[in-house]
């Protein structure tokens, strides 16, 4: 890991002697995770689906192998979305929250931070709510449409038919997780644990959204999307009977797209970096005025915020009657926080300047049962 | 669904009318998530990675799409294992255990079972072990070596070099995880609970095993391998400074090949059908003889069990003086369990002829600290 250390070397002197207090440990992951200061007491844990639809494959991959040839077709799930949860035994006043990772990362995303401290997911439970992390269809345990490599393998379809598969990069997540000014340059006042920063590439995987969208770029500016993700968070609220959904960075817009799904059980929005629209049709606006918005974003940005569009949305949702919020952290108190907060050193402040903004703007359980 | 439900006609026609009792709840996986009996509590939860390695990828996709196109190359984590655990409050006795996934499945094999039961990681959670659940290298949250895809797309490599994904069809589940005598027949004292096959459908996702070995053929027969999930599985055990490690089915050889690497801390390992290997050298078996090993199989196997295979290794492990058990579950009194016995309806008394098992083998956590 010659290119880490290097960047482990320049990362140190730029953030000062306090990160050499953990290098030793860079190299051992589950040697980084800290004991939990007290027990965590849950009602309930699990795992379960919503959503997906079958259909039949004709290159499922078997022959190419020579090895169990008959099932080289017949039927498969897919656009399904894997939710993992777990209620506190004490509950009784949070709505439950859902929480969806971005780009070319899962539900990982809110677990253990790369430096073994503790993430949202323990952390929300810790404080009241029952949690919920669901992974984007084409995506870890989601699974993805996998046929399309198979027919272009076998000569079915033509190269230009099958989806890129999209890594994100050391390089890449430097620059748009906001590391620091250039790759290996670190900002002064970063929060996020550089010296484990290895931890958090591992966590990068290839992102097969391709296989779930027709464009990527077309989902950042549409309202309106066939994303299964977006559908099954909303069908996920409405069986919830009553939930917060998240996204964050490329699923920052799902909780705005979910809304305009139409369906019950959307109690409040919250989107990390950015998910603004600034094309909301009047009809769109009205809807949007429904549910209590949150959008949340770190420091560092090269751009003021909020940006235009966000301005222009929280502007035409609050004069309809709305009630849409812009936290940029830094005018919070918050500073040098990245893309990835929910990690950063501060994670759990962070997490409680959400917090404030549920209590003050969500109707909790209690309320939301006598509606 | 017609094809599911059709097959849940067939299902209650050959189950009989206890199926009844549960199919009203079929298309709603939240709301087959069964309460738990009792609160769990936790020293801790968490998760982290083992192993991988960084590499550099000329096609990370970026340019295909016409977004971050500077970051169409750079470096790349590849091989790497994510790793989910808790820890009971109570624990003091027993030593951690490993449960690995097979083939088309992820870490959800031992979670929530399909149809809202308690799985095993909660189970053997309660029952006093540190628990993790590791996910293969190629699989899920441990992503795959994606470049090889873009790389064909972009005419850099040959049609050829792409590996093939994978897919589990329904026909495949069914035949090979047994359910049946032919696809839509069920046996009838099958223990799967066949009224939520859906659900288990939704479990299955491409399985990217080829970008991490050359062949998944060749890994069934060879006891030494260079698939990165073996050297991890090996390495977690270090690490833990001792652990059981369980495979199933696609990884029921990973324990095996993981004792072969030679490193310290494999207390025991547990191989769900099967993993046998006839081809071990004597110094193979001599290595063989100092980990206690449990080879465990359902019902409704075409071939007598344990196979000739099995038979051998057997042979050869205890003549040199080692402790090697194979239990065909029929043989413990316990009739109809399918490949996935860990969700059979009967998943819960499966765990348990195995932790017997290890009660009567493996030395404890108390024990092992002593040595």
């Amino acid at each position: 890991m010659a290119i880490q250390n290097g960047v482990r070397v320049l990362a140190r002197r730029a953030i000062g002697a306090s990160a050499l207090l953990c290098t030793m440990a860079g190299a051992q992951s589950l040697g980084d995770v800290r004991p939990s200061p007290e027990p965590l007491v849950l009602k309930q844990q699990g795992s379960f689906f919503v959503g997906g639809r079958q259909m039949f494959s004709n290159a499922a991959g078997w022959d190419l192998i020579g090895l169990l040839g008959q099932f080289s077709s017949g039927d498969v799930t897919v656009d399904q979305m894997y939710v993992q949860f777990q209620i506190p035994q004490q509950h009784r006043r949070h709505v439950p929250i859902v929480f969806v990772h971005g780009c070319c990362l899962s539900s990982k995303t809110w677990e253990t931070t790369p430096d073994g401290r503790m993430g949202w997911y323990e952390y929300f439970t810790r404080r009241g709510f029952p949690t919920y992390l669901g992974e984007q269809s084409g995506r870890a345990r989601s699974g993805f449409n996998g046929t399309i490599y198979n027919d272009v393998k076998e000569g079915l379809q033509p190269l230009t038919a099958q989806p890129p598969v999209l890594l994100g990069t050391a390089q890449f997540a430097w620059s748009v997780f906001r590391f620091g000014p250039s790759f290996g340059a670190v900002w002064p006042d970063e929060q996020f644990p550089m010296d484990h920063v290895g931890q958090l590439y591992k966590q990068v995987i290839p992102d097969m959204i391709l296989t779930e969208v027709p464009s990527l770029t077309a989902e950042f500016v549409n309202p309106l999307t066939n994303n299964p993700t977006v559908a099954n968070m909303a069908s996920l609220a409405r069986d919830l009977n009553g939930a917060i959904l998240v996204g964050h960075s490329q699923s920052s817009v799902f909780p705005t797209q979910a809304v305009l799904k139409g369906l019950p059980g959307i109690r409040g929005i919250i989107q990390l970096e950015t998910g603004c629209f600034a094309n909301l049709t009047p009809d769109e606006v009205a809807t949007m005025t429904k549910v209590p918005m949150l959008v949340v974003v770190g420091d560092h940005f090269a751009a003021p915020q909020p940006t235009p569009d966000c301005v222009t949305e929280m502007t035409e949702i609050n004069a309809a009657g709305g009630d849409m919020s812009f936290i940029a952290l830094p005018s919070a108190g918050l500073h040098g926080n990245s893309h990835m907060f929910m990690q950063d050193r501060n994670n759990l402040r962070v997490a409680d300047v959400i917090i404030k903004w549920i209590d003050e703007h969500v109707a909790d359980a209690a309320e939301q049962n006598d509606e």
